[in-house]
């Protein structure tokens, strides 16, 4: 059981906004902020490099908490700025020839995509799309269909950005390792809304955010590698942390997954990362993943009673995300009015799952995203805030 | 004149410690510091995006304060993590062939030394270091004479870790133009310790931190490229901020230096920055120049006077970093005896810099960094401690 009341005292914001974006930026709760501010404290007190010295541990520790969420090693894991950085040194790492093929799926994310084509436009490498099935989810059988010897990765985003469909991470996990194919997972908007087990997934690696779903800073992200494949990756790009100078011709790769890190950081950011994984870890996340989607579904009951309002989430069992678009009302004022009425909520353009977009000829949609601090009245607000809107 | 009462007010270590390690990370002054817990608290208000909606002015004038600080425009800025991701994003987008040629100094920095030796790797391109004058610059006339049309970059630290030492960027920056080579200047330590004039100098790419003597904070850095090269340079990673996904298959880079960015930031940090950037413009950077070689001039006479020390740092005209070691006791050694002391200086490893370590057969170094907002008081007391430490 959450202590929903004691969620809601750690997020002050929660009294005065009905804050339901967390797909875009979560509301950080309170311990995240304290550790941020009180870093940045140190650092005025006694210089940048003195307060990482002493903050050492529990810099450290930040390491063994990614890795407890996700089921992973410490040695597994590194801290980088961003989802986007963690993807891409992953995927910049791979090594691809003429011919070799990237599969992935319809809804995948933009900042993905680009680099597919980059790395398709310098390589010769192809990317085919696997077809999604009749709920929308990754075609899991046309995904097996398609493997052959050419097949160099699967690169899937697990929940997409544009609304609530979850694929099957774990059944692509078991084709990807009975064909020994390197697989990359975008978790963006899985952590911190729901279980993430990089052994149950078999996925060989996994990028994610902070600041979605588990609450965390803006500007935080990381990756893993699974030890046996990360120590075959050389970064694209190396410094002397992830690669020491050891002799004047030479470097050497760390062994750990921090060979994709650099040697500075924003250490006030990793301890406030730190925080809200720590804060997610001791809350459960087969709970919160529990009440995220028992507060998505009333969401969804509610607006499919509303006149005009199509949902667009797809997949059997859709997540937190909920997507809809509503006759007459373009996304960016239904989500302007909402802000008017203190409801956050966001929007999603096509460009950002573009392939998906087109086959579903989808506008801008509309994009709610509770998580386990909002209420029930908070999701019935927005309920009634969109029923009214559909009347004018 | 600085008002020097005023910039230690700003600066309350400055009244517990003698801080002299602003080579290493400086102290933030208090307008940095509220810049950064303001946008925690707005962020914890409103969310993450909408807080960065409602600041976008200021972040967008952080472009303009990073512009003016160097004499570039807005559009040759982006603003990275830090600086090694900043030399990063621009040396690894030059394309080398075999035989290739990059160019650079004794003292370059590990962290570039390693690129240089993934990419010659990679590509088989060749590093030739340019050897020192016997002031220990780097040899303008041998860079001259080791021109051909081979040499595809001139990758030179304009003030390396290890030392005094300010390497003649402008007359380098003379050399590559006339002959149009692309110049890259690592400028981690010059950036708020000096004027920086990219037009003066005639660099092309130049890459900084936040964190050292600009007063701003960790996890910050940012990369100037002159808009007639980056409009060439496809950066080595991308994503649909750099790169939007224009169609299926295309994606089109920005036409400005922010195609070296990624979409996601922190923005506190960034916001941090730009406070730093203003605080320092403010000041005057040639003031700021002139006050922080007449305290490390200070800091040098005393050390020449103690027994047993050797003052290490190089060139005609040293800068704010000073370097020397003491017969009979490690520089870690004095940095700890030091620190009990209430003054905070570091060390340089020779790993930092091997080239020019093992030519000069260079131990660890103590390296003490005074800026502008330390008194003279604090040099001697600093000199005071190491004369007893000498005695003992």
């Amino acid at each position: 059981m959450i202590d929903i009341d004691k969620m809601r005292a750690d997020t002050p914001a929660a009294s005065r906004l009905a804050y339901l974006h967390n797909a875009g930026a979560a509301l950080m709760p309170a311990p995240v902020v304290a550790a941020m501010k009180e870093h940045i404290d140190l650092e005025s007190e006694i210089g940048g490099y003195a307060a990482a010295d002493r903050e050492s541990d529990r810099l450290e520790a930040v390491y063994g908490s990614v890795a407890r969420l996700l089921n992973a090693a410490p040695d597994e894991i590194a801290l980088v700025e961003n989802a986007t950085v963690a993807w891409q040194m992953a995927f910049y790492s791979l090594p691809f020839r003429e011919g070799d093929r990237i599969l992935t799926a319809e809804a995948e994310y933009a900042a993905n995509y680009v680099a597919f084509l980059q790395v398709a436009k310098r390589t010769g490498a192809v990317i085919d799309v696997v077809p999604s099935d009749a709920t929308g989810e990754l075609d899991v059988g046309a995904l097996e269909r398609m493997i052959d010897e050419r097949v160099k990765l699967i690169a899937i985003t697990w929940v997409p950005t544009n609304g609530g469909l979850v694929n099957p991470a774990a059944a692509i996990g078991r084709i990807a390792r009975a064909h020994g194919i390197p697989y990359l997972l975008d978790a963006c908007q899985a952590v911190g809304q729901m279980a993430v087990d990089v052994e149950a997934i078999g996925c060989d690696m996994l990028s994610a955010t902070g600041r979605k779903f588990l609450r965390g800073p803006r500007g935080t992200g990381f990756l893993y590698v699974r030890r046996a494949l990360l120590q075959q990756l050389e970064p694209p790009m190396i410094d002397h942390f992830a690669a020491p100078w050891v002799s004047r011709d030479s470097y050497q790769l760390r062994d750990d997954a921090r060979r994709f890190e650099t040697w500075e950081n924003n250490y006030t950011a990793r301890l406030g990362l730190g925080a809200a994984v720590d804060y997610a870890l001791d809350i459960g996340m087969a709970s919160i993943a529990q009440r995220c989607r028992g507060l998505a579904e009333r969401l969804r009951t509610g607006l499919a009673a509303i006149p005009g309002v199509t949902i667009r989430d797809l997949g059997r069992r859709p997540g937190a995300i909920v997507s809809f678009t509503m006759d007459g009302h373009e996304a960016d004022t239904i989500v302007s009015s909402a802000a008017a009425a203190g409801i956050t909520i966001g929007a999603s353009d096509p460009a950002s799952t573009r392939i998906d977009a087109e086959a579903r000829s989808l506008p801008p949609l509309v994009r709610a995203s509770p998580h386990y601090y909002n209420t029930e009245a908070e999701i019935d607000r927005l309920i009634d805030h969109l029923a009214s809107v559909a009347r004018r």
